[in-house]
């Protein structure tokens, strides 16, 4: 700290606002840093190929030595999907609840990492000391077991992270959001309240879980005769507890199937998080041993995903499981915006082969895991706080939040709707924005982290839209003629069999500009490819109303 | 018809089932053929590079002395678009009611068509005589203006066409779907309805179009001091007819903007299908003359297509209109299945830009278009038909309202649900699947018609993927020695100046694969190719997980 200079508290979003997923925040005050969360997102439907994205966290690898932690609130993908990635440049010490972080540990497992990374297993209340910060886990309701907020002190105030919740009044672990603790750290000063905004433009209260275990007692009674599949989030464990309930209730087994399913539910029965009566769970394997009254089974798939257990039932591809007119299908959930599409295609497939199915119109089969309007205003009417940072959301969510505060008293001057990179200054004259980090999108490709930029997006597009044509000849440049070719090869431009008087003029049209500039003496590589493509591109998109990439190939001999 | 054989008539689908659009019905008996519809579908997302879908018209243009006529029930694009494909290969007369006649003529008038097309206005009630057939159009509600069912007399009995359809007892026209005259025709004897599926799955009523008036008086009530922009379907007339007269109530001046609404919005009125009270519509270059308060903009891009009018809006790109803190965005309509995330984008967009956005969630700004459950059996009440086929929707549709037949009385073995193609023969015996005529999507790309089939389309999805590699070398084969290269293009795989390293190690692989095959005497060209790319997609796929398509151009000099 320079000598005479206020210290000042910053607070940097490199993920998880304007945007859904890869939530990452940055904490900074002198020489500590304390990231909370660190998640991928799903890439948008323009970046072909990509498999994920990560945040950029440059301005982390820069100041790798001032991190004293990474908190992990729950373990959704879009809150711990980055860290094999990024533990392959820094490795702090990584903290999160038992659960959280066995699921963690199974994923890290999977990758290999240069460095052992450290987990430290935190109980909700404990107060966790982290240079200059301190930090408390508070529990919360979520769509996953063992979710917790986070309070944060600083020298200059107490910051809280609500992490992803929702107030479940009657959870199926019997651990209810700790409003009576947010109430205390409220009572006792909040100087930045960071807040989920996902369901911000939703009214009213988000159901309790426990409403979609009536739902399944309802579906149940009403096929005692038939197998039922159930498809859900693997990481929805208290689903997963309640499917097995209902199944124990009528007296079924429950097999479980898809590879992330059996990871999770594997985790959440050792670590305690489940509790199934012994002989109820079978393998996969046992299944054709019984009845379809007396099975259930619970598989992946409930978001259409090609190859998930449920897609490739639906689609006669399962190597375990044939379904038909004996078969009902549950599935527990909501298509995330961009998949209507691929769940349309599994029911349509599914009630093809006779199998009754039970979607999200037809029943109230699951519930969202984010609060809604009321149980946001709670939470601002417990923390207080004195400035606000909508987080977790589309600019149209963090909006709306902002609009939610000011309606619970908020003055406007006092919310900062942030955007990736940009630092919120706190000190003790005030808070605000100052400066940025370098943020944005690390596209992640197989092995490839970030080798897939904007040029290859933009590339894969155009090839994409109308695929290319390769030219190919070889010219003897000292003689100023054409040895051989050219040559045509196209791919995924017109269907090449049909199209041989097309062809062919393209070759003509290839010849006819390649001789014409060796004829005017042009030698320069580039004009001569410049007027192959531009005399091409222009005829083809007058004869087709296509732009296929072109790439002339000619060489020297 | 040859002697003695008993006459069947034949009614098949040629688009419209197990799929959304492109509907097209055939019905046939001896000599003589009769088209309903005759429209485009959307593509999938893996059709990359495809502007739209029309049906394969093969069996039309074997049989096309037989074609009596086209009958257009309304005019969306699922039910017109494909008129200016068809109409190159085959020219029956065309009948409508006169705004579907209006905008197929404008429509038309883009294309240029060996023939002129012969177009029939048809009024509700009159009978037209077309062969062995006769034909009636009969008034519906639909999200168009002038949008009718029919009834074909045949032969060996009556057959309803439902058309889209749904019942409005308050239309905005006045003129509510004649289901006395649908009920006449029921107490009369009906052979076969075939009805549409879109809302089966819906239960209740759809609301009237009236009710987006009321949600509109609202609007306009609440934000009396901002400019209002209003997105919506431009072939809903009536939904422009109710801005309109929200409008003239305010007192504001209206300006149209959006090639396809301009165009119908002349239509409808140059046609009498909407009333517009003198000095109301105003040229978009007229705006800035008056103040936000008295100005309404109707724009297309409801849907959040990437260069409508809303689009370029919201990304201030339009040339004529800025949006800022003054303006209220309505989206009236509901995104359809996959459009979601382009929407939102949209309203990120216009909120970030200050606008106050009013969508889908907020209010009843939009009203369906298509029968819920209730209209559906209504229209199954009123018709009673001996046979029963589910036509427009996805297979999930179909079978929902095959249900809802059921439910309604009808024996399953009366109702037939068929696929794209499938001949369905009714005789005085009964009624019956038999055989097949060709059918399927037929892609357009620009000018192209069919030349896009699914080798072409595997390879853009392919190059989409992970881009591709192309190896260029020239060889002597008679001596057995590379002359030049290989050398390494790539377009869509890695950035390349990133990447020397692996480049290197590509022109390296291919090298020694070239030369391994010279030294062993390999002179067939396809082996040498393929031992270059097997060698480079191993290698590629174990270092970058990758699999890019790789194209070895290997010249002989």
């Amino acid at each position: 700290m320079a000598r005479g200079k206020i210290s000042k508290l910053k607070v940097m979003m490199l993920g998880g606002v304007n945007e859904i997923g890869k939530n990452l925040a940055v904490i900074e005050y002198e020489n500590d840093i304390i990231v909370i969360d660190c998640g991928i997102a799903f890439p948008d439907e323009d970046m072909l190929g990509i498999d994920l994205v990560i945040p950029d966290i440059t301005y982390l690898e820069k100041n790798q030595d001032k991190i004293r932690a990474i908190l992990i609130t729950h373990a959704h993908e879009d809150h711990i999907g980055a860290l094999p990635y990024v533990l392959r440049l820094i490795n702090p010490p990584i903290y999160g609840t038992k659960l959280t972080l066995g699921i963690i540990e199974r994923k890290l497992s999977e990758h290999q990492l240069p460095n052992t990374p450290t987990l430290n297993c935190v109980q909700p209340g404990s107060i966790i000391k982290l240079g200059a910060f301190s930090a408390e886990f508070i529990r919360v309701n979520h769509s996953i077991a063992d979710a917790c907020c986070i309070a944060v002190k600083t020298p200059i105030g107490t910051i809280v992270h609500s992490g992803d919740f929702k107030l479940d009044i009657t959870p199926i672990d019997g651990k209810m959001m700790d409003i009576t603790r947010l109430g205390e750290i409220g009572n006792s000063g909040v100087l930045l309240l960071m807040c989920e905004s996902t369901n911000a433009e939703r009214p009213g209260f988000t159901p309790s879980e426990r409403k979609v275990g009536q739902s399944l007692d309802t579906i149940f009674n009403q096929h005692e005769d038939k197998r039922i599949i159930i498809a859900t989030f693997s990481s929805n464990v208290h689903r997963v507890q309640q499917i097995i309930n209902t199944s124990v209730k009528y007296g079924r087994k429950v097999a479980v199937t898809g590879r992330s399913m059996l990871n999770i539910v594997g985790a959440a029965i050792s670590l305690g998080y489940m509790t199934v009566p012994e002989g109820t769970l079978i393998d996969i394997n046992e299944a054709k041993k019984y009845k379809p009254d007396q099975l259930t089974l619970v598989t992946t798939g409930s978001q259409g995903e090609p190859m998930s257990g449920l897609y490739r039932m639906a689609f006669s591809d399962h190597d375990k499981v044939v379904l038909n007119g004996r078969d009902v299908v549950v599935i527990s959930a909501h298509p995330i915006p961009g998949n209507e599409k691929l769940v349309s295609r599994i029911i349509n497939a599914l009630i093809k082969n006779g199998v009754t199915v039970i979607h999200d119109q037809i029943a109230d089969a699951h519930v969202s895991g984010h609060a809604c309007q009321e149980e946001i205003k709670l939470m601002h009417a417990l923390i207080r706080p004195k400035y606000f940072m909508p987080i977790h959301g589309e600019y149209r969510h963090l909006y709306k939040h902002k609009e939610l505060a000011m309606y619970m008293g908020m003055d406007e001057s006092n919310i900062f709707v942030t955007d990736l990179g940009k630092i919120l200054e706190i000190d003790k004259k005030g808070a605000r924005f100052n400066g940025s980090v370098p943020s944005g999108k690390i596209l992640v490709d197989g092995y490839g982290i970030g080798d897939v930029g904007n040029i290859v997006l933009r590339d894969r597009r155009h090839l994409a839209q109308d695929g290319l044509i390769v030219i190919v000849a070889s010219v003897d440049m000292d003689e100023r003629m054409i040895l051989s070719g050219p040559d045509i090869v196209s791919r995924g431009f017109v269907y090449v069999r049909e199209s041989e008087a097309l062809m062919e003029k393209v070759r003509t049209l290839s010849y006819n500009a390649i001789e014409s500039c060796l004829k005017n003496n042009v030698t320069d590589w580039m004009q001569l490819k410049t007027k192959v493509k531009d005399d091409l591109t222009k005829y083809l998109y007058n004869k087709t109303k296509r732009k296929p990439m072109i790439l002339p190939v000619i060489m020297n001999v």
